[in-house]
């Protein structure tokens, strides 16, 4: 199954939308300023200034307050350089990156109040910044040759390209997971492995020379693939789709049938891919764990505003309401007992 | 008032939409595809053939079949071009332009057909084509300077950055009409005036050196502003208010403090414009005029199309139903006894 065409985040600014359950990942977000400053900071060095137009693109924006929140951090790093280096500042482009079924017409309403913010912080010194969106999949050409100057991309490359071939046998597992067949782990490790090879040779094409990319994503700590910091927070939604199996509310086949499109790789297999590619040096590696949102019920939140679409076009939107009620039963009772953490890791990559 | 917040062309694809009723303007852009083949020709000659990357922009692109249908044939008449001379054709990066109330996501979601259309017509040969959206006013900066090197424009420019000021006394007119006051016709054109000249300097600053812009618009045959070919439509609309009116369905202040912010200009106040600006030498004007769209509900859906968020904004979206089935009956009527006919411009400019 080819996820283009169905996934995205929940949409609009409503109860269940990604803009307004999308704090885990603005958390994570503040986690990767040092490293982003870092980078603009070695491009600054590296191209003895900056070019007169600077040009961005942020791959998985999605729509919501975190969409804007790293454009503005970008820029806010770009003003204190030049106005350290008493230097000037770049026009820049910015260009938003997600699948064609993102709401981009939410991240375009909030543009006006952007726009009108950077004139009133930056004053005459602003850099003119122009906003566009860039629809289409990540795992496909999203612009000319040698085109940007720095990529970024928060909490996307975690998502894959397509469910892996040959999960047939994970049966009441819907990720990778403790009872889950060996074959499993090897689809999904092997499925990774050539999207983010191909995201790899694909970005670096786009590049300017010397290109810089930053990429956040989802990972595990240790080479373990059950590791419970990548995997437990889709164990309880399986438990809760075959509480509802058994119910007689969702049909065994359709939970056996449904597997996530995500990799959350351990690092060494990151560092494997980008050697074995060869187009980019790995600067630096940083991970770090953050707690699951509390209370439970923002996890169930939190993950029913990723997955909505994916869930409900596999098994329809009628089941959804229960489904997230069992889901967030069911952190509710991991929680008493065990603490919930994601862990992430931040890569900073130069082209050479 | 700024019609930026508030502006846009009916959404989605329902029967309302814009989608759903943009034939007539469609029937324009066929007009339009000569000047623009010609245009093209004179850039590969001026160019001594294509650039690497050839940047296009679409200002006030809108939502629906006639979005893609601008972008389709310019990349044909490239096509045919390189194919003529045997040369390469270039990557392009098409920048969809218009206010960010538009409905980009419908646009995008039209991407992927028109992705692989395009790759099953042009085959190997096609220059790859990556398309963007630019939400924002064509009345401000969209690009960086010297950046795009064919700017066009159809249906989009006869709509003013603001109602024109100081139209009190313009009553129970909505637009210039035979009974306005003489300072209404001079207000409207007073503010095309102002408006056109900044969306020549904003442009000339965006181009390339010997860039092109083809706009076309609605405007009028004759010097006189109460010309048939332009203000009967907004007319009938008027009419259409004030029967509300009467029926005390609509109060008389809300129809006097209400005038459409659109100006349909003379061929030579155009040409005025464009020589005291000085940017750019204008290279071809071609006129012609275009029947309403028939039967006379077609019109009313045409109008209503273009018009529902503007008028909804200041009466209420309630009377929306009635006021456009008066509407239509208006226009049935004006068809009875005379032709309805909508005059249009097409220029071709070059930078100088």
């Amino acid at each position: 199954m080819s996820i283009e065409a169905v996934f995205h985040m929940n949409t609009g600014n409503g109860d269940s939308s990604y803009a307004s359950n999308s704090h885990f990942q603005g958390t994570g977000l503040q986690r990767s300023l040092p490293v982003l400053q870092e980078a603009i900071n070695r491009i600054a060095k590296d191209l003895n200034g900056f070019p007169r137009c600077f040009k961005i693109a942020d791959l998985g924006c999605s729509s919501g307050p975190n969409t804007l929140f790293v454009v503005t951090n970008i820029l806010d790093i770009f003003h204190d350089i030049c106005s350290e280096n008493n230097s000037q500042v770049p026009q820049f482009q910015v260009f938003l990156n997600d699948l064609v079924e993102n709401d981009f017409n939410t991240v375009f309403r909030s543009l006006p109040t952007f726009y009108s913010k950077l004139k009133k912080k930056k004053g005459d010194k602003r850099g003119p910044c122009y906003v566009y969106a860039v629809p289409g999949s990540f795992y496909s050409r999203l612009f000319p040759d040698e085109n940007i100057h720095l990529f970024h991309s928060s909490y996307a490359v975690h998502w894959l390209s397509r469910v892996p071939q040959g999960l047939e046998n994970n049966k009441l597992n819907i990720y990778m997971a403790k009872t889950s067949p060996t074959n499993v782990f090897e689809a999904y490790r092997k499925q990774f492995e050539k999207d983010f090879t191909k995201l790899l040779v694909l970005r670096s094409h786009e590049m300017t020379n010397g290109g810089h990319m930053i990429l956040m994503f989802a990972g595990r700590s240790k080479p373990d693939p059950t590791s419970e910091d990548c995997c437990v927070i889709w164990e309880l939604l399986a438990k809760s789709l075959v509480d509802m199996v058994k119910e007689g509310l969702v049909e065994e086949s359709k939970v056996s049938s449904f597997n996530v499109p995500q990799y959350t790789p351990y690092e060494g297999e990151v560092r494997d891919v980008i050697q074995k590619e060869g187009s980019f040096s790995l600067h630096s590696v940083n991970g770090f764990a953050l707690s699951w949102p509390t209370p439970g019920i923002n996890t169930a939140k939190f993950i029913r505003a990723i997955s909505e679409p994916l869930i409900a076009t596999h098994f329809g939107s009628s089941i959804m309401d229960v489904l997230f009620k069992k889901y967030q039963e069911h952190v509710v009772d991991h929680l008493a007992t065990k603490k919930g953490m994601n862990y992430n890791l931040i890569i900073s990559l130069i082209k050479k």
